[in-house]
């Protein structure tokens, strides 16, 4: 039976390690404060000092960490994981990546030896605990397909796109959907307002036709009463259109509804809403 | 026991009336071509002439016609629906019309010691044999209480708005955010081909994610073939995303993404897709 | 000699008139406030108490009114234009109205034996006074060269576009083109401006290449001191970009860039610029 | 008297070194192909091998080359301008480069104890060969200074604002104006067009009123018999517009109109017109 590495033992990662253990899996974790490694230790997992030593002792490494910064930190920093790879090792990360970030992390862990796969999540901290993520994985097919048992204990669903840089774009095309779908809705909320219909009203009637969707269902009611609780902020929902236009540019793709959504996300940073959720793009878009 | 009226037996008013007659309700019927009233009349409907005929001998009377110019037509032209308003009597429009027109039938109406209700439904064929259909009314609040029992029977939920005229700018805030999500979707799957991915992949991904919707799901296998069997024809929504439109222009509101997804269902027009279902819109888009 | 007639003495026509009687033609005035007429009279001009006797008294007879509705009223009202209306009596609206409205006017004149141009003027008070207006004529080809004696005193130029109705639409395309302009130069002053440039070197810069123009080089020096002195009211510019876009939508043309102008002068008029000039659109960009 | 280099004697340096001569100023050159210095040689100039030796026997060295690739390869190549640099030695980059590559540079020749200043051109072939260019420049202010004899000659105008990248940054602002000016008139034209207007009566309208201008004038003639002669490149356009939007981006700053124009010139790119003019956008626009 393999054994298996975790590496940053944030929200998600707390949970998602959880759900391994669970599962009876072996799981060595490391966390760079580590003392968020405690309840896992006592759910039976071990502990490493270093993202390095994680990596030796395991055959399959997953790592869940905030950003592109940190993703590089802890693949290329001091005692890092490159420093663990050796022939055949298996490295996962889970993090929103972008898809330069990744490829690079992708060549240097093959070029060390060892195989890499992207997996970005879709989903937040309730579907991590539920063992109920969607994984977007791309890179070594083979590590993808020893991989399979783990992310159908923490996931619902994967996919594999392909090389590794494919499950970044994936994110980045959803995104981009997301948060366009988003201005759509804040556009007619605030249309509708204006023309004397009840926003409420609105999102009754959204939610018995063939649009209707979770994201309308709950974040509408709460944007109705000019609260934003921030589950996805919106500083990231606008960094994440960006560089999807970015993508549309290198490719020639014209976005033009995206652009426009884009807009209103920046002007709702300039109205101070940048960690706030994303769906507070309705305070831009009402003015 | 109320005895209702029905004006209009297309596919959707046949199954309304069908409706109506399976669950006992007395029900007269006329239809410009006569001869669609046949099947009703096999299953207990009675017959008029005329739309003042069946108003006259009717409570309750429902119209479903094509357009604006026919709605009015049914209700000014000779022998039309006025001619048979007497104090107190219900009429109610169920045709999808602007707010413009609704209002001069409901003053006539009115004037005439009528009640006017307008009830555009949300839904089409299959919700209409289903009783599935979504009602959005908006004028004499009496009439509306009347009806329920009918509308219940012909759909599975029903909204009041208030002043005539507030039902068709509801529907116009549905179809403009509807056909702005359309749109969105259109450039994420356009975007991710170009970039390498396949879309149907992306199609697996959405529906996994909150913003997972029917449409969709019904709509994007088709849309990845090439396939656009019309729904709802394209001509028919970017006429809604003007009015829209123009809504927002009287009202003071900016539709930055709604107005740039405007231009690309008149670009799809440009291209022959008129008559083609809207989702043919990523037709215009992938260029 | 040709008599002329001149209806509506505001600032325009008083200008316009005036140069008519310096170049010594015969013209015969008439105003809503009869006071206005006096300086004219003065200066040689008859003087009647309506419409309808003005044309009656003249072979040409101008009107430069507000807008559409006061174009109508001086036409059709008790005592207007159309009554004095005979066999080959000829009619020029020098105001800036709609193809509609003016469509009908021509009609209606028609009907009545006469010709009727449209000759919507581009230029302002000091071209008026000046005679270095430029007329975008329509409508019945021999009163257009029978009256080219007049607009060459009035005017620096004039065209001439056919059937009534292609003024109007000049004029809005005219229109929509410098809408467009004003809210990229707003667009480029507000991102200079924030990436650190000085919003006067821009205007400086501009002002010495190929784009370099008049409305330019007048507006922008009091636009980067927040004075917008109502030279053209934003209103109306609003106006004549929404007539554009829906000339766009009639037509089937895509208006991408124009339909992003038009969303700022409205989000400007929200502001309550209404009555300020067109330029104010920069407080609505800069946010 | 100030000794001058040249470095980069394509069409513009040929013809910028051309008149430094002619006004009996000192100058070395020195150009890749070294064959293209001979008509220098023959009016007066001296030559030297490389960058290197150019700078080192030069007070005050330009550079004129075609991107920001070639920039930094004549500053930081192998007996480039960096070798030569010594205390107090001036170094002014003429060529349009981005305010990233500009701040590279400018620190470069600062560490080695030269001055830099970044001096991107407005004008063309023409404006060059008359000496009536428009420098933008930003960087050293005494090199600034030392420089406007030599500037005086080659232009019509220079303005300085400030540290290295504002130049940079100005031209792209402008460069955003001039692009969508021209989406603006191509939507323009081509409404009116399909509005039953003559194009060349639109360009002629237009050059009578306040936004007349010579990119209008010049360009309009020939884009309405479809010919686009590339002044400058449709692909070099839109990059421009790219790096504007992502400054725009960086500083907070929505672009609706800019941002609408850039993915008409995209969508161009696609059509085949990457080597036209921008102008050519118009073909794009008219779909």
């Amino acid at each position: 039976m393999k054994k298996y590495g975790f590496l940053g033992l944030g929200i998600m990662g707390q949970a998602m390690a959880a759900n391994l253990l669970k599962a009876d899996f072996t799981v060595t974790v490391w966390n760079r404060t580590a003392s968020k490694c405690e309840s896992l230790i006592n759910k039976g997992a071990s502990h490493r000092e270093t993202p390095a030593e994680v990596v030796a002792s395991s055959d399959i490494t997953f790592a869940m960490v905030s950003d592109p910064v940190a993703a590089r930190k802890i693949c290329f920093g001091k005692q890092g994981v490159l420093e663990g790879i050796t022939m055949g090792k298996g490295y996962i990360d889970v993090s929103t990546i972008d898809p330069q970030t990744s490829i690079e992390i992708s060549q240097a862990i093959s070029n060390n030896g060892g195989r890499f796969l992207e997996a970005p999540v879709s989903g937040s901290k309730k579907p991590a605990e539920d063992g109920a993520l969607v994984f977007l994985c791309a890179g070594d097919k083979s590590l993808y397909q020893e991989a399979i048992p783990a992310l159908e204990i923490m996931g619902k669903k994967s996919f594999y796109f392909g090389d590794a840089g494919f499950g970044a774009r994936m994110k980045l095309v959803i995104n981009m959907i997301m948060g366009t779908m988003m201005t759509a809705l804040c556009e007619g909320l605030s249309l509708g307002k204006k023309a004397g219909l009840n926003m409420s009203d609105i999102l009754d009637v959204l939610d018995q036709g063939v649009i209707a969707n979770q994201m309308f269902r709950l974040k509408g009611p709460m944007m109705v009463e000019g609260n934003f609780p921030t589950a996805f902020p919106l500083k990231h929902m606008q960094k994440d259109m960006r560089l999807a236009l970015l993508m549309g540019d290198d490719n020639g793709q014209a976005l033009y509804t995206a652009g426009a959504a884009n807009f209103s996300y920046i002007k709702a940073r300039n109205k101070g809403f940048d960690d706030g959720d994303f769906s507070a793009v309705l305070q831009a878009i009402k003015e």
